[in-house]
């Protein structure tokens, strides 16, 4: 693929609301945020590179845009600034880390490091974590990985939106899966989904943008029907506490949703029952005085040390190779590997700039202000 | 649960052309074929073991009617009935195993085994397999691991049914996930599930009992369009290569087709990329001249190095006595946790008798006589 076309994974809508804005500068300014709110300029540049990663990727929902529920935990005091991360238990390739209620980006960052060095001395590492809050985009630290030509995988539980199957309820979190595994040369194969059909965020988008939730989306909470149609009514009934997302697979066990029921369920198994963390329902906001108590799973495998490593990228590139050949169908745009779309959309940002739509331009520029420092964002244009 | 109830998780239609069989009987049988094949006695007991707990979970299409499949590999020597499984790399809790061709029962047993002994040592231990045969049911070898209080995890790649997302294709096997998780008392929670929205046996079944296939099942290979409604006309045009399965989510991204893709891409990278084993369009069948070259992936966490069992397993109990709280969908039969219904089925024949079609109860006759073997399998009882 061609790294001078430009793509965008995000729909952009109205352009004209949007700006585009240098990232490196954007990673600066939120660093600079979280150091003057009292944290390691360490810990600070973990956060702002997790936050400004999701808006690369073309995941924003998790990028800047999310740094007053940060600000607002880390005021709040339910997100522990100086977190003093330590090891429950060592089993040698397993471990059980207490976050001490350190801020997610950084406890997550921690746990990855350990799951990569279990894995170089063992072949694999797992880290399984209790007292984290929210840490942002799930790939973030299954890429970590890929770094150490690992495959790496990341879990975690998160607020309660999903209805389990042949429930009314609002129980389990999107609970999302990533897996990264490494490519001889980039884009990494990359697959980062909540364990519902979409997440909240895409109701979002089809709502500003009028168009209709399909099939396998939503729920009612009153009658039990599947919502479908107008996008801004059914997010209203979610916000409602009306409504509820849908697992992947959607409404019966017919089509599959006790499949992400079940995967969701599975997150939540090796998330916080194994480790101790708060499960499903009784997982907190951020933005709440007490902690959220969220919990991860981290996972690093060692190809090096079991193939050699040539092999696997030999294996790798005929795979997608012929993944790519197969024909398309008619309906379709393009045949996409896992994170090809998300790595064509950072190379796009990394080089126009991060889309910021105005409003959340203006409360970056709010929060600045706020806490007395400069805003250093640098705008290279108008207009998405 | 009653552990008086009666309970079938599949549906026997029609009930008259079954029987019930004891099944200790049909296990000694199935083990005597083997052995009369060639087989140790431990390997046939092994296979025998495996094809009869998927009758007993209500998994019957990987069950004693598959009997011939094996008995073919055998026969035409691709699989390996004395093979030499030994492990290529070691690296501590990682391991890559060469299953020599030989049964995959045998091959995915001694392969959980070493996972399990792994995570007695390092807390986790992970088992990569090339060179093997089908295996029967993920399931089987996740629940090896919770005997021992541990979560067990199995992936296996599979032959090419399902479409890739985007794709007019048959590129795919539907490539399972199982993951079982001790719980105080059974039964486990188990999770067992092909990465596309149904299994080709599904559809047989729906054929047979007059059902409509709903959407998100099938996809025609002519013109894309989605196949819903009759199933025996969609169950034709999957053998004759003009339709393909779907992966769960459905046809498009939309509605997340592309998660279960996802999913389906990395049990293939994790069963075959990184072994080294056939991937995808490259697995054969076991009655094939060639071998399979199937690849599996083994998984097992030892909960108890981690963190106090009974604390896990109190967390446990509280997640499921949540969820079986939840207000119940109008339209649902009831809440389900994974794997209790397979559970109560087994419990249910244990008691009443093993459901086969009269069909397959006459075949392994023909199989006892072909072999000039007695046939000892116990009818208990005509209709089902």
């Amino acid at each position: 693929m061609s790294s001078q076309r430009l793509y965008e994974k995000e729909e952009l809508y109205p352009p004209e609301e949007y700006v585009r804005v240098e990232h490196k500068s954007l990673k600066e300014f939120v660093a600079n945020v979280f150091e003057k709110l009292g944290l390691r300029r360490d810990y600070a540049e973990v956060i702002a590179d997790n936050l400004v990663a999701a808006d690369l990727l073309g995941i924003s929902s998790h990028g800047v845009q999310r740094i007053r529920r940060y600000i607002g935990g880390i005021k709040v005091g339910s997100i522990n600034i100086d977190p003093n991360i330590r090891m429950i238990s060592d089993a040698g390739a397993a471990v059980l880390l207490d976050g001490d209620n350190g801020p997610g980006q950084v406890v997550g960052k921690k746990a990855m490091e350990i799951a990569i060095e279990r894995a170089k001395k063992y072949g694999v590492g797992v880290v399984f974590v209790k007292r984290s809050h929210h840490y942002g985009i799930a790939g973030y630290y299954a890429l970590m990985a890929v770094e150490h030509n690992m495959i790496g995988i990341s879990m975690t539980n998160s607020r309660p939106l999903v209805s389990y199957t042949n429930t009314l309820s609002k129980y389990l979190g999107t609970n999302p899966i990533a897996v990264a595994a490494p490519r001889r040369n980039p884009p990494p194969l990359l697959f980062d989904a909540a364990t519902s059909t979409v997440p909240v965020g895409k109701i979002e988008i089809y709502a500003k943008t009028g168009k209709k939730v399909p099939r396998s989306w939503a729920v009612s909470l009153e009658d039990g029907r599947e919502l479908t149609g107008d996008a801004a009514l059914i997010l209203d009934a979610i916000k409602k506490g009306k409504a509820a997302l849908l697992p992947l697979g959607g409404l019966f066990e017919e089509t599959g949703g006790h499949k992400g029921s079940g995967l969701a369920l599975i997150v939540e198994l090796l998330s916080s029952i194994v480790s101790g963390a708060a499960w499903a329902v009784h997982v907190r906001n951020t933005t709440e005085p007490q902690p959220a108590n969220i919990g991860h799973f981290f996972m690093a495998i060692n190809i090096g040390a079991l193939v050699p490593l040539e092999e696997y990228f030999e294996r790798m590139e005929k795979l997608v190779q012929e993944i790519k050949s197969l024909p398309k169908h008619p309906q379709a745009d393009n045949i996409w590997i896992p994170g090809e779309k998300a790595w064509l959309t950072k190379e796009t940002r990394e080089k126009i700039g991060v889309p910021l739509h105005q409003m959340v331009l203006n409360d970056l520029k709010s929060v600045a202000e706020e806490l007395g420092i400069p805003f250093t964002v640098e705008v290279l244009k108008r207009g998405a």
